[in-house]
């Protein structure tokens, strides 16, 4: 490796020639060793390659906290989207039922990609941000037999909601059925130890916590379910079992891998490792989160949820009411100021999301802050308080 | 941008630090400037980065001499099996019938995904190298009138062979089906032009002639395939008609891009087009075929293949018969002079692969036969003649 894990977790180094940082929920601002990192090309047949094939894996497992070896880890090609459509089409078996948990666009498209492959599934939609609970879930799950799966998000970027996956995966097992989490955008800062919540397979992708850039996802799954993947998937490319089986006997990806993006997110994961691992990277988020979101309420920006919801990964503002607020207008100028902040996705009301994510800190953050003041002011904005109806969705979460 | 395109065609500059040449299909060695486009992140949801989706998306058009605006380009995430899978599952109808010409590893692996898409399909299977041809294609359509879509690998990099696509196409549009060319490791050096040979889809990927990095794959398909591909994917992913027709609305893949390999990928076409398009850089891979052919056969190394069929993209080499030949031996030899050379996939012989494309000319390819040299001479291997049943499976092309 050229790059070696060098940068000090206090060394947010801004990024190169004035461009802007990603306040979004991935790709995101990385380090700039993580991407000199893809400055050489690797064979991909090749044992250097192959050992950091293993290295990668390795590493993965382990924040995990599987100390008993009962679980592993499959890279897989493509976007985040790639791999849950993999984990769905490899673990759920043909004449298998899922309950989809859904709050949010990455739960709808969980159940779209069950219409894809054909096979049977149910949803809770709790709409936009509502948290689905355990006893809906273990109600659910008593009121049809036929379900053996269901799948959580663990923090729904749409709405920046962390899911309670502790108590569905109490509720899930109590009932005898088996758990599949999307942890995208939270796995690398929010702690998914199998010690503590139980179950079978996990998926995120390069580019979100651990802050590698996109182009794998990767899949974390109990032994047992892997080996019971062997010819339930739909798709060649996206079979985990055949590409597990490939590497654990190779050491080599089936298809070309992202050679660049595999050595950048190396480099990432030691980086993590010398932040404190998953505590080091939750707790800067965490951070992130506070910092930024106290200096917008202090604006008169108002959060889509409360304390209890909010996760240190993105968080959903509501558009204020303003006549002069625009949301491209006010995008335009953040952007102008060096911050890419992103759109939001509620139905009901205008919103837009900022990213805690990716390799900035504090300091970064209260720019951030600045710069959504000095926006307001050149919009002629005096205060950015919410409309009446953004109160009145807000209030559906206490209720 | 930040990387301009100003490498010279002349300008071959050794890989950083020392690291070794690809002689291999791809991952390969690519110039200096398209690794250091990936040294900044992008926000895949920003205008900057739609932009460069559709300069992306137009400048591999034109390669295919489309004037008419017959045909689009739609970039999948991946690698280039994924590009054929997708290509596969959106333009097959479900109750269409593929015939798969196959003579290597990816004619086969065509077929394998017909079977996990579960649709109708018939193989002619050539064996490891011999090239289908026009009049049994022709003969194949006759006998079975239920065949829909005819699928040809363009270079079959598993032998190195250039098949006859042109042939095959007049054979499938005289019988009124349609074509599909897997042009993977020949587009962008091989002429594909719409004007000249008629398919209506073709898929290639980053990594190979336009010399980008891995991450991503293309379909080039007519807008009248691209428009009845709706609802006919099995994979959400993998959906072609739905990443069109979402990218057509908004300038953005549906899911996360490989940001990096993208801008990887932009800078690559800029040599591409600096170089001379695809006569530029078709006139550099064979002349880097010719130089490192004969400097082999001179040291005794038979290819397997006869000049008609031998492609500028990548060339099979018996291994000599000599008792102290050793494959494993010969690679590390190579590497350790700079060169990481691929292992065969002939069935019946032993075979190594030596790759003519990346970023190097025939300087370097001299340098891989001094190196050849060395090493043969190292293991103590006097001559590199090929066994005699190499020579016997040679005779079967001219039969």
């Amino acid at each position: 490796m050229r790059a070696e894990a060098t940068d000090k977790v206090e060394g947010f180094e801004p990024p190169a020639l004035g461009e802007p940082y990603l306040l979004t929920p991935g790709p995101l601002t990385t380090a700039s060793s993580v991407k000199q990192a893809m400055l050489r090309d690797w064979g991909s047949w090749d044992g250097d390659f192959r050992a950091m094939t293993g290295d990668l894996r390795n590493r993965l497992l382990a924040l995990t906290g599987d100390k008993k070896g009962e679980f592993d880890c499959v890279p897989i090609q493509g976007s985040g989207t790639f791999a849950v459509e993999a984990m769905l089409g490899s673990f759920v078996p043909r004449d298998g039922k899922v309950l989809v948990l859904a709050n949010g666009a990455y739960g709808l498209r969980a159940a779209q990609t069950m219409q894809y492959l054909g096979r049977a599934h149910t949803l809770i939609d709790k709409g936009d941000y509502l948290p689905p609970r355990g006893a809906e879930v273990a109600a659910a799950l008593d009121a049809d037999p036929a379900i053996t799966h269901v799948i959580v998000i663990h923090c729904e970027t749409s709405s920046g909601i962390l899911n309670p996956v502790g108590e569905i995966s109490e509720a899930v097992y109590a009932k005898g059925r088996k758990l599949l989490i999307d942890s995208m955008s939270a796995f690398g800062a929010i702690p998914l130890d199998v010690n503590e919540i139980r179950y079978e397979v996990m998926v995120s992708s390069a580019n979100k916590c651990i802050e590698g850039v996109p182009g794998f996802g990767f899949v974390i799954a109990r032994k047992s379910e892997l080996e019971a993947a062997k010819g339930r998937s739909h798709s060649l490319s996206l079979d985990i079992h055949a590409q597990w089986a490939a590497m654990e006997k190779t050491g080599q990806w089936r298809f070309t891998p992202p050679t660049h993006v595999v050595a950048a997110f190396l480099q990432a994961l030691k980086l993590h490792e010398a932040e404190g691992g998953v505590a080091g990277r939750g707790a800067r988020y965490a951070k992130n989160r506070d910092v930024m979101v106290a200096g917008m309420r202090e604006l008169g920006f108002e959060t889509l949820l409360s304390e209890q919801w909010l996760s240190p990964i993105i968080v959903t503002f509501f558009c204020p009411a303003h006549e002069k607020f625009s949301f491209p207008r006010f995008y335009d100028l953040m952007k102008g100021k060096g911050f890419i902040i992103y759109p939001g996705k509620l139905t009901v009301v205008e919103s837009f999301r900022v990213g805690c994510i990716g390799h900035m800190d504090e300091h970064v953050m209260r720019r951030v802050v600045e710069a959504a003041a000095a926006s307001l002011n050149e919009m002629g904005v005096d205060t950015a308080a919410p409309p009446a109806t953004a109160i009145a969705e807000r209030a559906k979460l206490a209720a």
